[in-house]
Protein backbone atom coordinates (compact mmCIF):
# COMPACT_ATOMS: atom_id res chain seq x y z
CA UNK A 1 0.00 0.00 0.00
CA UNK A 2 1.17 3.19 -0.98
CA UNK A 3 1.40 6.29 1.17
CA UNK A 4 1.93 10.16 1.72
CA UNK A 5 3.20 10.60 4.44
CA UNK A 6 4.13 14.35 6.54
CA UNK A 7 6.19 13.74 9.37
CA UNK A 8 7.10 16.06 12.24
CA UNK A 9 9.85 14.43 14.88
CA UNK A 10 10.46 16.22 18.47
CA UNK A 11 13.14 14.95 20.92
CA UNK A 12 12.39 16.51 24.27
CA UNK A 13 14.79 16.91 26.97
CA UNK A 14 17.55 17.66 24.86
CA UNK A 15 16.73 21.81 24.79
CA UNK A 16 15.64 23.83 22.40
CA UNK A 17 18.00 23.36 19.28
CA UNK A 18 16.36 20.03 17.20
CA UNK A 19 17.85 20.70 14.04
CA UNK A 20 21.07 18.41 14.68
CA UNK A 21 18.09 15.81 15.22
CA UNK A 22 16.07 16.81 12.15
CA UNK A 23 19.06 16.15 10.19
CA UNK A 24 20.07 12.73 11.13
CA UNK A 25 15.89 11.59 10.69
CA UNK A 26 16.34 13.72 7.26
CA UNK A 27 19.33 10.95 6.83
CA UNK A 28 17.20 8.19 8.26
CA UNK A 29 14.41 8.65 5.33
CA UNK A 30 16.89 9.70 2.24
CA UNK A 31 18.65 6.34 2.50
CA UNK A 32 15.34 4.26 3.25
CA UNK A 33 14.69 5.80 -0.39
CA UNK A 34 11.31 7.73 0.98
CA UNK A 35 12.11 10.86 -1.38
CA UNK A 36 12.06 13.87 1.92
CA UNK A 37 11.08 16.88 0.77
CA UNK A 38 12.03 19.20 3.99
CA UNK A 39 9.96 21.75 5.05
CA UNK A 40 9.91 24.60 7.74
CA UNK A 41 7.31 22.27 9.94
CA UNK A 42 8.15 18.69 9.30
CA UNK A 43 9.60 16.72 6.17
CA UNK A 44 6.96 14.76 3.66
CA UNK A 45 7.96 11.32 2.32
CA UNK A 46 6.16 8.84 0.04
CA UNK A 47 6.70 5.16 -0.32
CA UNK A 48 5.34 1.73 0.87
CA UNK A 49 3.77 1.96 3.87
CA UNK A 50 6.14 -0.68 5.65
CA UNK A 51 9.59 0.96 4.65
CA UNK A 52 7.96 4.73 5.83
CA UNK A 53 7.13 2.67 9.50
CA UNK A 54 10.63 1.04 9.36
CA UNK A 55 12.19 4.09 8.63
CA UNK A 56 10.27 5.89 11.42
CA UNK A 57 11.07 3.44 13.71
CA UNK A 58 14.82 3.46 12.85
CA UNK A 59 14.14 7.56 13.23
CA UNK A 60 12.98 7.12 17.21
CA UNK A 61 15.60 4.73 18.02
CA UNK A 62 18.44 7.00 16.83
CA UNK A 63 17.28 10.04 18.10
CA UNK A 64 17.50 8.33 21.71
CA UNK A 65 21.04 6.86 20.53
CA UNK A 66 21.88 10.51 20.46
CA UNK A 67 20.62 11.60 24.06
CA UNK A 68 16.72 12.02 23.44
CA UNK A 69 15.15 10.64 26.30
CA UNK A 70 11.80 10.99 25.05
CA UNK A 71 10.79 11.33 21.20
CA UNK A 72 7.03 12.90 20.04
CA UNK A 73 6.45 12.23 16.33
CA UNK A 74 3.45 14.11 14.47
CA UNK A 75 2.65 12.29 11.52
CA UNK A 76 -0.22 12.21 8.75
CA UNK A 77 -0.46 9.79 6.79
CA UNK A 78 -2.64 9.17 3.56
CA UNK A 79 -3.28 6.36 1.27
CA UNK A 80 -5.91 6.31 -1.74
CA UNK A 81 -7.67 3.66 -3.67
CA UNK A 82 -9.04 5.81 -6.46
CA UNK A 83 -5.61 6.39 -8.02
CA UNK A 84 -1.84 6.75 -7.86
CA UNK A 85 -0.79 10.09 -6.53
CA UNK A 86 2.71 11.15 -5.73
CA UNK A 87 3.63 14.20 -3.17
CA UNK A 88 4.60 16.36 -6.62
CA UNK A 89 0.82 15.90 -7.77
CA UNK A 90 -0.83 17.12 -4.22
CA UNK A 91 1.56 20.10 -4.95
CA UNK A 92 0.38 20.70 -8.70
CA UNK A 93 -3.05 19.81 -8.03
CA UNK A 94 -3.23 22.75 -5.75
CA UNK A 95 -0.89 25.17 -7.65
CA UNK A 96 -2.96 24.21 -10.94
CA UNK A 97 -6.16 25.86 -9.43
CA UNK A 98 -4.46 29.00 -7.68
CA UNK A 99 -4.05 29.88 -11.74
CA UNK B 1 9.87 -0.42 21.82
CA UNK B 2 6.77 0.00 23.73
CA UNK B 3 5.15 3.09 22.01
CA UNK B 4 2.06 5.54 23.41
CA UNK B 5 0.48 6.92 20.35
CA UNK B 6 -2.92 8.94 19.56
CA UNK B 7 -4.64 8.45 16.01
CA UNK B 8 -7.33 10.17 14.86
CA UNK B 9 -8.48 8.24 11.25
CA UNK B 10 -10.27 9.83 8.42
CA UNK B 11 -12.32 8.22 5.79
CA UNK B 12 -12.62 10.76 3.17
CA UNK B 13 -15.04 10.40 0.06
CA UNK B 14 -17.73 8.96 2.45
CA UNK B 15 -20.18 11.91 3.57
CA UNK B 16 -19.85 13.50 6.84
CA UNK B 17 -20.52 10.93 8.89
CA UNK B 18 -17.74 8.77 10.47
CA UNK B 19 -19.22 6.73 13.25
CA UNK B 20 -18.78 3.31 11.81
CA UNK B 21 -15.53 3.62 10.52
CA UNK B 22 -14.23 5.04 13.81
CA UNK B 23 -16.16 1.92 15.29
CA UNK B 24 -13.97 -0.15 12.88
CA UNK B 25 -10.96 0.69 13.12
CA UNK B 26 -11.50 0.30 17.11
CA UNK B 27 -12.59 -3.15 17.09
CA UNK B 28 -8.89 -3.38 14.99
CA UNK B 29 -6.95 -1.77 17.78
CA UNK B 30 -9.23 -3.78 20.35
CA UNK B 31 -8.25 -7.09 19.00
CA UNK B 32 -4.70 -6.28 18.83
CA UNK B 33 -4.10 -5.86 22.21
CA UNK B 34 -3.55 -2.22 22.27
CA UNK B 35 -5.90 -0.90 24.76
CA UNK B 36 -7.48 1.46 22.61
CA UNK B 37 -9.04 4.89 24.81
CA UNK B 38 -11.79 6.46 22.93
CA UNK B 39 -12.44 10.11 23.36
CA UNK B 40 -14.06 12.96 21.60
CA UNK B 41 -11.07 13.15 18.70
CA UNK B 42 -9.35 10.09 18.20
CA UNK B 43 -7.72 7.07 20.03
CA UNK B 44 -5.06 6.44 22.52
CA UNK B 45 -3.51 2.96 22.70
CA UNK B 46 -0.28 1.30 24.09
CA UNK B 47 2.38 -1.22 22.36
CA UNK B 48 4.98 -2.63 20.57
CA UNK B 49 5.96 -0.15 17.67
CA UNK B 50 5.23 -3.06 15.42
CA UNK B 51 2.23 -3.94 16.96
CA UNK B 52 1.08 -0.58 16.80
CA UNK B 53 1.80 0.01 12.92
CA UNK B 54 0.36 -2.66 12.25
CA UNK B 55 -2.93 -2.44 13.88
CA UNK B 56 -2.82 0.79 11.88
CA UNK B 57 -2.16 -0.56 8.51
CA UNK B 58 -5.24 -2.97 8.85
CA UNK B 59 -7.26 0.04 9.86
CA UNK B 60 -6.89 2.00 6.59
CA UNK B 61 -7.17 -1.20 4.61
CA UNK B 62 -10.33 -1.77 6.07
CA UNK B 63 -12.15 1.46 5.49
CA UNK B 64 -10.68 0.97 1.97
CA UNK B 65 -12.68 -2.44 1.70
CA UNK B 66 -15.50 -0.66 3.37
CA UNK B 67 -15.72 2.17 0.45
CA UNK B 68 -13.31 4.83 1.34
CA UNK B 69 -11.13 5.56 -1.46
CA UNK B 70 -9.13 7.73 0.58
CA UNK B 71 -8.10 7.52 4.12
CA UNK B 72 -5.93 10.10 5.94
CA UNK B 73 -4.51 9.88 9.97
CA UNK B 74 -3.25 11.94 11.92
CA UNK B 75 -0.88 10.28 14.69
CA UNK B 76 0.65 11.32 17.67
CA UNK B 77 3.65 8.61 18.62
CA UNK B 78 5.63 8.81 21.47
CA UNK B 79 8.81 6.86 23.01
CA UNK B 80 10.54 7.37 25.77
CA UNK B 81 14.00 5.95 27.23
CA UNK B 82 13.96 7.32 30.69
CA UNK B 83 10.80 5.36 32.04
CA UNK B 84 8.11 2.73 31.44
CA UNK B 85 4.92 5.06 31.35
CA UNK B 86 1.15 3.58 30.27
CA UNK B 87 -1.39 6.21 29.02
CA UNK B 88 -2.67 6.05 32.49
CA UNK B 89 0.15 7.35 34.31
CA UNK B 90 0.44 10.40 31.84
CA UNK B 91 -3.62 11.57 32.78
CA UNK B 92 -2.41 10.60 36.32
CA UNK B 93 0.29 12.78 36.29
CA UNK B 94 -1.38 15.75 35.27
CA UNK B 95 -4.27 15.20 37.79
CA UNK B 96 -2.21 14.80 40.52
CA UNK B 97 -0.68 18.59 39.60
CA UNK B 98 -4.23 19.79 39.22
CA UNK B 99 -4.82 18.63 42.73
CA UNK C 1 -18.89 29.72 15.47
CA UNK C 2 -18.92 26.54 17.19
CA UNK C 3 -15.82 24.21 17.60
CA UNK C 4 -14.98 21.13 18.91
CA UNK C 5 -10.73 21.28 19.11
CA UNK C 6 -8.24 18.78 20.53
CA UNK C 7 -5.01 20.41 21.88
CA UNK C 8 -1.61 19.11 22.85
CA UNK C 9 0.29 21.61 24.27
CA UNK C 10 4.42 20.84 24.26
CA UNK C 11 6.63 23.42 26.43
CA UNK C 12 10.10 22.72 25.11
CA UNK C 13 13.81 23.18 26.38
CA UNK C 14 12.61 22.14 30.40
CA UNK C 15 13.14 18.67 30.31
CA UNK C 16 11.25 15.43 30.07
CA UNK C 17 8.22 16.09 32.29
CA UNK C 18 5.65 18.32 31.33
CA UNK C 19 2.59 18.04 33.92
CA UNK C 20 3.03 20.89 35.68
CA UNK C 21 2.95 22.78 32.31
CA UNK C 22 -0.14 20.67 30.74
CA UNK C 23 -1.80 21.12 34.09
CA UNK C 24 -1.46 25.30 34.02
CA UNK C 25 -3.31 24.74 30.53
CA UNK C 26 -5.71 23.13 32.18
CA UNK C 27 -6.34 25.62 33.97
CA UNK C 28 -6.85 27.87 31.33
CA UNK C 29 -9.04 26.25 29.52
CA UNK C 30 -11.71 25.50 32.39
CA UNK C 31 -11.37 29.18 33.60
CA UNK C 32 -12.55 30.02 29.69
CA UNK C 33 -15.43 27.84 29.85
CA UNK C 34 -14.21 25.46 27.32
CA UNK C 35 -15.32 22.22 29.22
CA UNK C 36 -11.91 20.46 28.92
CA UNK C 37 -11.60 17.41 28.37
CA UNK C 38 -8.10 15.87 29.50
CA UNK C 39 -6.88 12.12 27.75
CA UNK C 40 -3.39 10.84 27.77
CA UNK C 41 -2.62 12.61 24.60
CA UNK C 42 -3.86 16.28 25.17
CA UNK C 43 -7.44 18.04 26.07
CA UNK C 44 -10.09 18.25 24.26
CA UNK C 45 -12.78 21.48 24.56
CA UNK C 46 -16.01 22.91 22.68
CA UNK C 47 -16.80 26.61 22.08
CA UNK C 48 -16.79 29.65 19.96
CA UNK C 49 -13.77 29.91 17.80
CA UNK C 50 -12.39 33.59 19.77
CA UNK C 51 -12.60 31.64 22.75
CA UNK C 52 -11.07 29.08 22.03
CA UNK C 53 -8.00 30.52 20.46
CA UNK C 54 -7.79 32.93 22.61
CA UNK C 55 -7.57 30.78 25.61
CA UNK C 56 -4.76 28.80 23.59
CA UNK C 57 -2.98 32.23 23.15
CA UNK C 58 -2.95 32.86 26.94
CA UNK C 59 -1.63 28.63 27.34
CA UNK C 60 1.74 29.56 25.11
CA UNK C 61 1.99 32.68 27.16
CA UNK C 62 1.75 30.88 30.65
CA UNK C 63 4.51 28.18 29.67
CA UNK C 64 6.65 30.92 28.20
CA UNK C 65 6.39 32.74 31.79
CA UNK C 66 6.62 29.72 33.79
CA UNK C 67 10.10 29.79 31.97
CA UNK C 68 9.60 28.05 28.38
CA UNK C 69 11.57 29.08 25.90
CA UNK C 70 9.53 27.27 23.08
CA UNK C 71 6.15 26.14 23.12
CA UNK C 72 4.38 23.94 20.11
CA UNK C 73 1.26 22.81 20.11
CA UNK C 74 -0.73 20.49 17.64
CA UNK C 75 -4.01 20.93 17.35
CA UNK C 76 -6.92 19.57 15.70
CA UNK C 77 -10.06 21.95 15.00
CA UNK C 78 -13.07 20.66 13.52
CA UNK C 79 -16.64 22.91 12.42
CA UNK C 80 -19.80 22.09 10.95
CA UNK C 81 -22.57 23.84 9.63
CA UNK C 82 -25.14 20.67 9.04
CA UNK C 83 -25.67 19.88 12.60
CA UNK C 84 -24.91 21.03 16.46
CA UNK C 85 -22.34 18.45 17.70
CA UNK C 86 -20.55 18.20 21.20
CA UNK C 87 -17.79 16.49 22.24
CA UNK C 88 -19.87 14.11 24.02
CA UNK C 89 -21.93 13.33 21.00
CA UNK C 90 -19.08 12.53 18.47
CA UNK C 91 -18.18 9.93 21.60
CA UNK C 92 -21.46 8.46 21.42
CA UNK C 93 -21.94 8.27 18.47
CA UNK C 94 -19.00 5.38 18.25
CA UNK C 95 -19.66 3.74 20.86
CA UNK C 96 -23.32 3.20 19.62
CA UNK C 97 -21.60 1.39 16.73
CA UNK C 98 -19.55 -0.58 18.92
CA UNK C 99 -22.75 -2.21 20.47
CA UNK D 1 3.43 37.27 19.63
CA UNK D 2 5.11 36.05 16.62
CA UNK D 3 3.91 32.61 15.48
CA UNK D 4 5.41 30.06 12.87
CA UNK D 5 2.32 27.52 11.85
CA UNK D 6 1.48 24.57 9.42
CA UNK D 7 -1.62 24.38 8.41
CA UNK D 8 -3.40 21.17 6.56
CA UNK D 9 -7.51 22.33 6.12
CA UNK D 10 -9.66 19.02 5.25
CA UNK D 11 -13.09 19.80 4.24
CA UNK D 12 -15.47 16.86 4.42
CA UNK D 13 -18.93 15.60 2.87
CA UNK D 14 -17.20 17.37 -0.81
CA UNK D 15 -15.45 14.33 -2.30
CA UNK D 16 -11.69 13.16 -2.25
CA UNK D 17 -10.66 15.98 -4.67
CA UNK D 18 -9.91 19.19 -2.67
CA UNK D 19 -7.37 21.45 -4.53
CA UNK D 20 -10.13 23.86 -5.02
CA UNK D 21 -10.14 24.13 -1.31
CA UNK D 22 -7.06 24.21 -0.34
CA UNK D 23 -6.56 27.06 -3.12
CA UNK D 24 -9.21 29.30 -1.90
CA UNK D 25 -7.09 28.65 1.59
CA UNK D 26 -4.37 29.91 0.08
CA UNK D 27 -5.61 32.82 -1.27
CA UNK D 28 -6.84 33.91 2.08
CA UNK D 29 -3.14 33.36 3.79
CA UNK D 30 -1.75 35.01 1.36
CA UNK D 31 -4.00 38.26 1.13
CA UNK D 32 -3.76 38.16 4.97
CA UNK D 33 0.04 38.40 4.46
CA UNK D 34 1.02 35.52 6.19
CA UNK D 35 3.66 34.11 3.40
CA UNK D 36 2.03 30.35 2.74
CA UNK D 37 4.26 28.14 1.67
CA UNK D 38 2.66 25.41 0.32
CA UNK D 39 3.78 22.20 0.49
CA UNK D 40 2.69 18.67 -0.13
CA UNK D 41 0.83 17.74 2.91
CA UNK D 42 -0.15 21.40 3.86
CA UNK D 43 0.80 24.83 4.03
CA UNK D 44 3.23 26.77 6.63
CA UNK D 45 2.54 30.38 7.63
CA UNK D 46 4.48 32.88 9.93
CA UNK D 47 2.98 36.01 11.10
CA UNK D 48 1.09 37.34 14.63
CA UNK D 49 -0.94 35.01 16.37
CA UNK D 50 -4.24 37.13 16.21
CA UNK D 51 -3.95 37.02 12.20
CA UNK D 52 -3.00 33.98 11.77
CA UNK D 53 -6.08 32.69 13.90
CA UNK D 54 -8.01 35.66 12.41
CA UNK D 55 -6.94 34.02 8.53
CA UNK D 56 -7.75 30.43 9.81
CA UNK D 57 -11.42 31.31 11.07
CA UNK D 58 -12.15 33.12 7.45
CA UNK D 59 -10.97 29.54 5.67
CA UNK D 60 -13.46 27.36 7.85
CA UNK D 61 -16.04 30.17 6.82
CA UNK D 62 -15.17 30.35 3.39
CA UNK D 63 -15.01 26.30 2.88
CA UNK D 64 -18.36 26.28 4.48
CA UNK D 65 -19.36 28.66 2.28
CA UNK D 66 -18.19 27.02 -0.56
CA UNK D 67 -20.12 23.78 0.19
CA UNK D 68 -17.98 21.73 2.85
CA UNK D 69 -20.99 20.71 5.74
CA UNK D 70 -17.50 19.72 7.74
CA UNK D 71 -14.25 21.21 7.99
CA UNK D 72 -11.89 19.61 9.32
CA UNK D 73 -7.64 21.60 10.65
CA UNK D 74 -4.75 19.57 11.37
CA UNK D 75 -2.48 22.81 13.07
CA UNK D 76 1.04 22.83 14.48
CA UNK D 77 1.89 26.14 16.39
CA UNK D 78 5.19 27.34 17.85
CA UNK D 79 6.57 30.67 19.15
CA UNK D 80 9.61 31.07 21.16
CA UNK D 81 11.21 33.89 23.19
CA UNK D 82 14.47 32.84 23.27
CA UNK D 83 15.08 34.30 19.59
CA UNK D 84 13.12 35.35 16.29
CA UNK D 85 13.01 32.90 13.76
CA UNK D 86 11.42 32.64 10.78
CA UNK D 87 10.04 29.77 8.23
CA UNK D 88 13.38 29.84 5.93
CA UNK D 89 15.24 30.10 9.42
CA UNK D 90 13.85 26.46 10.05
CA UNK D 91 14.85 24.57 6.77
CA UNK D 92 18.30 26.56 6.79
CA UNK D 93 18.88 25.42 10.02
CA UNK D 94 18.30 21.88 8.93
CA UNK D 95 20.14 22.03 6.01
CA UNK D 96 23.34 23.49 7.69
CA UNK D 97 23.63 20.22 9.65
CA UNK D 98 23.64 17.99 6.39
CA UNK D 99 26.17 19.07 4.98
Amino acid sequence: MKVLAGLTVVPLGVGVSLSAYVAACERILSEAGLCPQLHANGTNVEGEWDAIFAALKQCHETLHQMGAPRVTTTLQVGTRTDRDQTLEDKIRSVESKLG
